[in-house]
């Protein structure tokens, strides 16, 4: 078993556990932040380790393109290439290859598609893409799926649900006779947002050789409530004894409300993007370094904060040099955002620990929510309801 | 006397020597890398620190417009707001007001410009470029000069080093009513390219009340040979007992080449804006990491070298990302092109002391510029009259 709880929440449905692979083990809940090219936008390998991530995550899809896994293969690996030493998880690439729209084809026997780089056409199947993963070296790897976007019709989402199923067993069967034993396959839940559908996907998938459950197919556009409903209904038909991982999911609220329904692992591309737009978290919700307020605000971006950011450079100087597009403040900002996320998966952790997530999700909602500057409205129209 | 000579070489015009400044000393001869808005492109203070830097360059000009010295007063000075500890030196912006072309208007009192941002009107005096360099804190500051592009005629210069001189008792009259004590200021050599007005210049100099002096005017789109020409004449008519900056040059061979005739500072963008366009330095020459050779080479940029990036990543790694815009990338290149000029910079102290400057200069040329693969065509007119 890769997967132990350590600790089961009694009013919540949070668990404290470990996840044990080839690189070392994972405290979970946890965050993972996104390579999506082999590196951390903006960031040191040292960076991300410092920030206090313990596993990140990469994409098949762009690694597939650019450089080609065969040369990372030639370099001993990911790991190596990257020169990161902890656990790597890679995406399969289905998300980026739903987003190409127009510009793939989906058939049984797998995908066409158009790279987005220079219109080169690929032929992506499940095989392949265990393949590559094998090439890469990943700790953890996922299948070829279909993901959908919300608003897809109920019989849409049954027929990528059949294709995603079918290509699983594509996926196991191949990593069985040619993948690597060490290497750690997720199932990704599929149905989009149709109970019977999700439940139809976790009975299938229950009875396969999975050492974990990812839910795909959430946060493509839904109102958060929906994602919220479905995460919850989902977890609820998975059994206990391994990991379950939300994927593309990590907006600090997301993140105390999903570990409630029982996610273990999250990956986002938030903290990294909102830097680079300018935007921090803090305790009282996200704040933009441009706002003219911090023209002379010689403090840190969050009191307290014990990122190398904070205990160094006011937000003044971040500022100005965010205004004058120097892109040694995108990793100021992006170093706080990701050091905030794992401050507070370490809190949630010790809640769980301690038996009082309840508490500290209802204190956190409360103070991030309530006091966030960026896209206010969106958010006065939930916080009141996921406060009650 | 803040300038100290350790040893002079005997078969060329090399100083050793030392530089003392409020915020500790310097060993000459010295780079100084570039951090125009109060960062070195790219870097954090401890990376610039960590590839050997021991002063920097930023720029009057544009802390004025951006943030405005108010702000970085207000932070304790420039040294607290970016957080580097070490020696700074301040540029003028008389080269940077120059640049503005038809945006400026020069008269005796000083120069009005419109701001290259948003196109403010600004007027500009030698007392308030002293002014706001006494709120940086700056540890050597420069006064307001005119700086003339190559093709100025004999008439332009003189009669924009008549300004330049009377700019230059006035700011030294500032200093020393209204500035502080400790801050060093240089008087900026200019003239042109006609020898008589370089030796007036340093004439009327010598008898002022300044702790170095900087060539300025030059680099401005001469001939190489030009550039060497009248730097070594100019430097000839100097007392040795000061400090000589070469303003704004700093191409590896520049450096080899201006020690020899005297120089002992030097300032650049070329090793970060290089390394944002791909280029890194070696001891053969020039290289750009976006070449297909490098596409499966697993080697570091230069083999023994001690940055690290070189200690860390491969080409292949470097250049996957530097493709992708990962701007990791720009970081990596701009480190090692540092570390490789600072080291430069080690060896060529280090002949001066066991007074085999003139051999080293010879076989880093030859290495050098025979190889470079960048202008390959602009050096090759040149290097065989270099290495006569």
């Amino acid at each position: 078993m890769i997967y132990e709880i350590l600790k089961e929440d009694i009013r919540t449905k949070a668990r404290l556990g470990k996840l044990k692979t080839p690189h070392g083990e994972v405290k979970t809940p946890v965050f993972m932040p996104v390579g999506t090219q082999g590196a951390i936008k903006t960031l040191s390998p040292e960076e991300v380790e410092e920030v206090g991530a313990e596993i990140i995550l990469s994409n098949t899809y762009h690694l597939f393109l650019r450089p080609g896994y065969e040369i990372i293969e030639k370099a001993g690996g990911l790991h190596s290439f990257m020169r990161w030493n902890r656990p790597i998880l890679t995406d399969s690439g289905g998300y980026q290859v739903f987003s190409l729209a127009r510009l793939r084809k989906i058939e049984e026997e797998g995908i066409h598609f158009n790279s987005h780089i220079d219109g080169t056409r690929y032929f992506y199947t499940p095989e392949l893409v265990i393949e590559i993963q094998r090439a890469l070296g990943s700790d953890i790897v996922m299948p070829l799926d279909i993901c959908l976007g919300y608003g897809a019709s109920y019989w849409e989402a049954k027929e990528a649900l059949e294709i995603t199923m079918r290509w699983l067993k594509r996926s196991l069967d191949y990593k069985n006779k040619n993948g690597r034993k060490d290497q750690i396959l997720f199932g990704i839940i599929q149905g989009g947002f149709y109970r019977e559908l999700r439940k139809k996907a976790v009975e299938e998938m229950v009875g396969l050789d999975l050492e974990g459950f990812a839910l795909g197919g959430i946060s493509v556009g839904e109102p958060k409530e929906m994602m919220y409903e479905i995460t919850d209904y989902t977890l609820d038909l998975l059994p206990k004894n391994k990991p379950r991982y939300l994927m593309g999911v990590g907006a600090p609220e997301d993140l105390v409300i999903g570990v409630s329904m029982g996610i273990d692992m999250f990956d986002c591309v938030l903290p990294t993007r909102l830097a680079r737009h300018g935007v921090f978290y803090t305790s009282f919700g996200r704040r933009n370094i441009k706002n003219a307020q911090y023209k002379e605000d010689f403090s840190p971006l969050e009191e307290n904060c014990d990122c190398y950011t904070c205990k160094r450079f006011s937000k003044a100087y971040i500022r100005h040099l965010f205004l004058q597009h120097e892109t040694f403040s995108y990793r100021l900002l992006s170093i706080h955002n990701l050091r905030f996320l794992f401050r507070l998966m370490g809190r949630i952790r010790i809640s769980i620990q301690e038996g009082r997530l309840d508490e500290f999700r209802k204190e956190f909602l409360s103070n991030y929510l309530r006091n966030d500057r960026e896209n206010r409205l969106e958010k006065e129209e939930i916080w009141s309801r996921l406060l009650i």
